[in-house]
């Protein structure tokens, strides 16, 4: 079994259990992390163990995006500053119904590869041609929780369903078990209650956890009250829904009742700070959810509403979100904020002995360079992760015990390839030559 | 004069009379452009023309960062999380009263460095030794707009104007003419209208403008109603503060008289929505501000409470407040979110030519990396920047038509030597070991 021995780091363990940040070794050992010392406690390397020398390093937990579709990269500023229907119906469903399977892979190559690079360890998706995103992730070495979208109206949407049970066939647990694949009813307001059976049904015999969108705008609140006479939370509880194993994306518009059936129901929460601003939809009520129980995630949603997959970003937002539009500067201080971005984001997708570093937790690990203007003085190692770095300043990332990056280098991808073919791919769909993108 | 082509960029001039992105050519001649052309047509370079390969960059005009307090660099991290009276009370004073001058010239070389490698050309700053502040502007090559920070009761008060008219006589023009010098009573909560008056007398005398915190909490605007009935931008228009060239940070708390005033005498407004946040001071009602005519710039304030000097993370934030808080996601686009981190802070500053790849400008320039993930496809330069791009992304920059950073490395600044001699008076001050830090 590779065993792995990073020595000298600054750890920010996100665990209870141990200061919020120290100097120390971690040894890594098949896919779990094996040991971990407080200095001047050291960890002597047996014969046959790699040795990283982590010294210029901060060590944390790899970021989990708990929501996204990786394949929008290829529309990454195609469609900006435009009012949410006009963004969908003019701009992005046309280009959409001209995706191909091989747009999508390259697509998600792109986003893998920035994810990566950016310390995202496990990313969650919803999209179709899932399996060349599959395919995508398990190339990667990436963690990746992945689903078909499934829209309940028109006649597509058996075939989708069918489609995301042949995906949950042909990939769950694959890439070396890496690969998690869950069912994904798009959103209450494109899924009809019946529909929703069905799909709880295939759950129910597949044993599939689901994601879906839930209250992102006021407009689709407001529409399924009219329609339903309630709010769309109601409306899933209802309809038995939240007895599944759900990861609800969004959840901007939530009244106290919608809040207490979330923490009453174990329902699991994707937020998405960065693209519920710039879509105009607002800022959820993350405080409120985090007092009331609610294991919350963060995500970054599509690059078409983001526009990038940096995590970093997103961790930040939600901190300085909380306090701002609270005028508290102490809520959502800074160990909290990373812990949603990393063992939140876990709990969020169900993935259990994750997002921590920890004995006996998953080897996903992102290393961090300390040697930069913003990172001195480090005074607080996790205040700095949350406050002041970046995405950038990711120089290794290990995931189930795998290095695949470092020194700041993807070590098995060819990111230049990659990047071209997405370039190419985006250029044929939007109509743009390849000189200009 | 020295002569500088950079072919082939794709340039984002901010410049209503050209187009929001174009490949082009560029000509600097001395310290000013002196063309622009946009493809197919092309710049042939004289004889003893230096040619730089834009190919692989973005242009942009360097950004400007309208507040801040560079040395509290030395801070970064010390104290977050903290209501904001614990915060300055317990924290950053007594911190502040150990300062040396030789703490302030390497916090702000820091700071300096940071900025130039993150794209920023000009940056203001009140603090005090502020005369090592300009030591360290003009050793670095960058554009500063400088005055000591004038706290208006107790024994020190007359000490500090007269430092800040020293500095005025010392420094402004100083550095080739990159750094000028303002007057800087530090807010009307600590500058009795007394005191007020001494300093108009003085800016009047000098010919100089001034920098102000103002707005900044509800509770400061609240005493301000309580001790003098009006509002703090009532009150200093009553004394004719507004009657000299002024720029306002922050203002997050203003009513709509308030902001009719600001328009009216032509206040300029510094606006730094990542401080306000993170201090829970809340979100300034920039669209208001910018609907009434008010000339808005960007800034980060000081790395306490920010806790990078990211201008691009203040762009982008300062976007998707705008959207999100308003629901509207047209609002501020991504053209108009570049104008007010660029020309808009020129304005703010008082500072003409400046914040336009534009003929006749000053050439102050930031040159942006396309050759990453985050950037492909490159289908908008100008979203790219705002919602894409990072200060990481940052390869060339260039002020006053010099170049000081290519390739993403400083010419001429040591900076393993800056962060370390930052590292170590951070140490002193703070009480932890360089080890630590």
């Amino acid at each position: 079994m590779a065993k792995t021995l990073i020595t000298g780091a600054m750890i920010v363990p996100v665990d209870e259990a141990r200061p919020a940040f120290f100097h120390g070794d971690l040894l890594v050992e098949g896919s779990f992390i094996k040991k971990i010392s407080e200095y001047p406690e050291k960890i002597t390397p047996e014969e046959g163990v790699r040795v990283i020398d982590g010294s210029r390093l901060i060590l944390m937990p790899g970021l989990i995006n708990t929501h996204g579709h990786a394949a929008m990269s290829l529309f990454r500023g195609y469609a900006d500053d435009l009012p949410l229907q006009e963004w969908l119906e003019q701009k992005i469903w046309p280009v959409e119904e001209r995706l191909s399977g091989d747009d999508v892979y390259w697509g998600s190559m792109l986003s893998i590869v920035e994810m990566i690079k950016g310390g995202t360890t496990t990313f969650a998706d919803m999209y179709f041609f899932m399996d060349r995103v599959a395919e995508a992730a398990a190339e990667c070495g990436i963690r990746a929780v992945l689903c078909r979208g499934l829209i309940g109206v028109g006649e597509n949407s058996a075939v989708a369903l069918a489609e995301g049970e042949q995906l949950y066939r042909d990939w769950h647990g694959r890439g070396a078990g890496r690969i998690t694949v869950t069912l994904g009813p798009h959103a209450p307001y494109t899924c009809p209650p019946d529909f929703l059976k069905e799909v709880m049904a295939l759950a129910q015999r597949l044993g599939a956890t689901l994601q879906i969108h839930l209250s992102e705008t006021a407009a689709e609140v407001e529409a399924n009250r009219r329609q339903h006479g309630c709010s769309p939370v109601v409306l899933l509880n209802k309809l038995g829904l939240f007895e599944h194993k759900v990861t609800a994306a969004h959840c901007v518009h939530l009244d106290d009742e919608d809040i207490a059936i979330l923490a009453q129901k174990q329902v699991r929460v994707a937020h998405n700070p960065g693209s519920n601003l710039k879509l105009g939809s607002g800022v959820a009520p993350l405080q409120k959810l985090l007092e009331a129980g609610v294991t919350v995630g963060l995500g970054t949603d599509g690059a078409a509403s983001n526009n990038n997959l940096d995590m970093f970003e997103e961790m930040r937002l939600a901190a300085l979100l909380a306090k701002g539009i609270s005028g508290n500067p102490a809520l959502l201080p800074a160990g909290k904020a990373l812990e949603l971005a990393t063992a939140g984001g876990a709990g969020a997708l169900f993935l259990e002995k994750l997002g921590r570093l920890k004995e006996g937790y998953r080897a996903d690990i992102a290393g961090i360079s300390r040697d930069l203007p913003h990172a001195t003085p480090l005074h607080d190692a996790a205040a700095h992760l949350v406050y002041s770095a970046a995405a950038a300043d990711v120089r290794l990332v290990m995931v189930d015990g795998e290095l695949i990056l470092e020194d700041g280098e993807l070590l098995y991808l060819d990111e230049e390839k990659i990047k071209a073919e997405a370039a190419r791919c985006a250029a044929r769909l939007l109509g743009r030559t390849e000189k200009d993108s």
